[in-house]
């Protein structure tokens, strides 16, 4: 079969982020052969003094094999010690013999560096239904804890090992405040790496991040963080509205930084590092958007004015993931009418005549009609920009939700269609 | 902007369909000059001495003018004396003008054959949210009314009439009978005409339907008939997800035959009609799958075994509008993972170790892994094909579900991005 020809994508930032390390975390990488050649496809993530963690998974019920076994070790409640992903093979759909090459490749990783299995979060992605090579994976690991560093470097090839599809590595990195009440506030750090472009890559590229900080944090205030935050960030993205068998999204405190103790997530000294984490959070979803395969633009859709928050987030997932505004887009089309459309079939609770929607600044619509100062050459104009913003307010209440998609191309066809890695 | 090329599918029947006509039943068409030139764009149908009529319509909440007029029309239990359509203007998000567009096209029509306005159901489809010109429509009724005639011709003029981006007209005919105790049977036509593509036309073509029948049966018995018969035929397809604003089925019944009377909607016989009804239903149904925007191949998927038919029919809809699996299938790629996937997003009651996949003949899975008699030449020489067949059997309890979509090819996108008629 063709192979993909791998362009950069046009979205693509045009400088490389600046990555920081994190005191506790060290990284390594190795090639395992199993899918990629020329590249490694090994990640393993090292905590000397073990993390503390928290987790958020697919909803799919035909979850990978390594899912499950995520989800009963963040539930032992021990300190994790380290994390391993192998890009290539998602080890789902692969029966007993899957769960069992999570657990043979959680045991080594274990022996190598002195804890137990159940310390050792197992992530994959790549192709379904096809078993994984375990046999090509332990015999890398001694290697990889041996030669496992916490520089950015090393960060930055994580970045690109845990890739499969992806036209450009993700990571990001924020500095932020945990205060105390004398007001002195000790530095923290987050970084954060990621891959994926929605479900858009040819065997069903998953989302997976990968998030570590020094913060001291326990695992219920990570978790209740990273679950809220999660729901404005990863789960507000869409490329094409499908769901990975593998999605996995990992939070990771090392407790090396120095802080005020935390024992409720909403205590005001972590305000600041909240918002941080946030950033992180929604710059590593715009990153995979910015990778959506054939992606030319990139559309950021508010809704606001709605009778609830999920509401508003119905209506602009059922905005972004209509093929036939994103084709629109594509062509720079100003068929606004595609967006009545959508809003129409959001199953959410509006009044026509009430809906307000601006295309950039451009008023679109007023009394349930078309705006009286519409000018359809001012919107084909803007049409033709690669950043679209689509504002809907309802005018109904309070609710309000922001999506980030992108648009659909002939090339995510081609892709799709005619390749299989 | 460029016009669309329009050439027919490669899925469209080789012959045209014979038409049968029904007593009681008088069609003529007209040009309106609002969106097309050198074709018919109007359409009358005209029943004289009234139908008893059911209908089903789009769930949008930003439905069209037309919808909410025929909603209360069919409130209202007047006898039904004509349906006209126009095709190229939906008359959607129009505002008051547009409301009041549909009452001054109905009056018109009342005036032509004497009855009253909420005698005439208003259809339209084409661009949305464009004011629609009734000033182009109306000087034409007076001569549709005295042309229109019950020849077979007039239904296939009927049936181009309605069609906006559809590149075949869509026609179906079945006779059944309908019996009394005496076991004497009376012969009963069926007659329907659709047009759409799903919602994948360039300007949302509308799904509109039109079915006629000189069966003597009371509008509560043919509402029961059309919203059961739907569920399994104009709803379960799908192109792309989307939804319209002006979707519209209507099922008119002119009492020309004469018959035992019919007081339930169970009645045994009524069986034979049901039967062919739902004939009538699905091949329109399919047709318009066939004319699915750039379809190359028609995918039906068989799900059963399901804890009830709702859960199969989400199973069949999550893999019937994964974007993944409809390109997969466009480019003759055995990539069976992307099922699994969309299987499992479906929100429904499965058990992976249960799961009992075919394409074709073609064993997939067995204990929640690969079938180990699978082959992927063979699943690939199979998938080269234009008819494609998925069998998901969840072997939980006896639910199933029956969806029809078409593949998703590069001619989608480009129609969609490229071109607005």
């Amino acid at each position: 079969m063709r192979k993909p020809v791998i362009q950069t994508s046009p979205l693509a930032p045009k400088t490389p982020p600046e990555i920081s390390k994190i005191a506790g975390v060290r990284l390594a990488t190795a090639q395992s052969g199993i899918t990629y050649q020329r590249r490694d496809d090994l990640m393993l993530m090292y905590f000397d003094k073990g993390a503390a963690v928290a987790g958020v998974f697919t909803r799919s019920s035909t979850a990978a094999a390594p899912i499950a076994w995520c989800r009963q070790i963040l539930n032992d409640k021990s300190k994790i010690k380290a994390i391993l992903c192998n890009a290539g093979n998602a080890n789902a759909f692969t029966g007993k013999e899957g769960e069992e090459a999570v657990k043979i490749c959680a045991k080594a990783v274990a022996e190598a560096i002195g804890c137990a299995p159940n310390q050792v979060i197992i992530t994959s992605t790549g192709v379904i239904g096809e078993r994984l090579p375990h046999e090509n994976i332990t015999p890398h690991i001694a290697a990889m804890v041996k030669s496992a560093a916490a520089d950015s470097k090393n960060w930055h090839e994580a970045s690109k090992a845990i890739g499969t599809t992806d036209t450009f590595p993700k990571a990001i990195s924020r500095t932020a405040k945990i205060g105390d009440s004398a007001g002195t506030d000790s530095t923290i750090t987050i970084t954060g790496i990621a891959k994926g472009s929605g479900m858009i890559a040819p065997n069903m590229a998953t989302m997976l991040g990968f998030i570590a900080t020094d913060a001291d944090l326990s695992p219920p205030i990570l978790q209740n963080l990273l679950t809220q935050l999660n729901e404005v960030s990863f789960n507000a993205i869409t490329v094409d509205g499908d769901t990975s068998t593998n999605d996995t999204l990992i939070l990771a405190a090392t407790a090396a930084a120095k802080h005020k103790a935390i024992t409720r997530p909403d205590d005001p000294a972590l305000a600041d590092f909240t918002t941080k984490l946030l950033e992180v959070m929604q710059e590593l979803a715009q990153l995979i958007i910015r990778d959506g395969e054939g992606a030319r633009k990139l559309i950021t859709i508010h809704v606001k004015g709605a009778a609830h928050d999920a509401d508003a987030k119905r209506i602009g997932l059922a905005i972004g993931n209509s093929l036939l505004v994103k084709t629109a887009i594509a062509g720079g089309d100003a068929n606004w009418g595609r967006i009545i459309m959508a809003i129409g079939k959001a199953g959410a609770n509006i009044i026509p005549q009430k809906l307000a929607i601006a295309i950039g600044d451009i008023k679109i619509t007023q009394d349930g009609k078309r705006h009286q100062d519409y000018d359809e050459k001012t919107l084909t104009a803007y049409m033709q920009g690669d950043d679209i913003t689509i504002e809907v307010d309802l005018n109904i209440a309070q609710g309000q939700a922001t999506i980030w998609t992108c648009d659909l191309t002939e090339r995510y066809i081609a892709i799709n269609a005619d390749y299989r890695s």
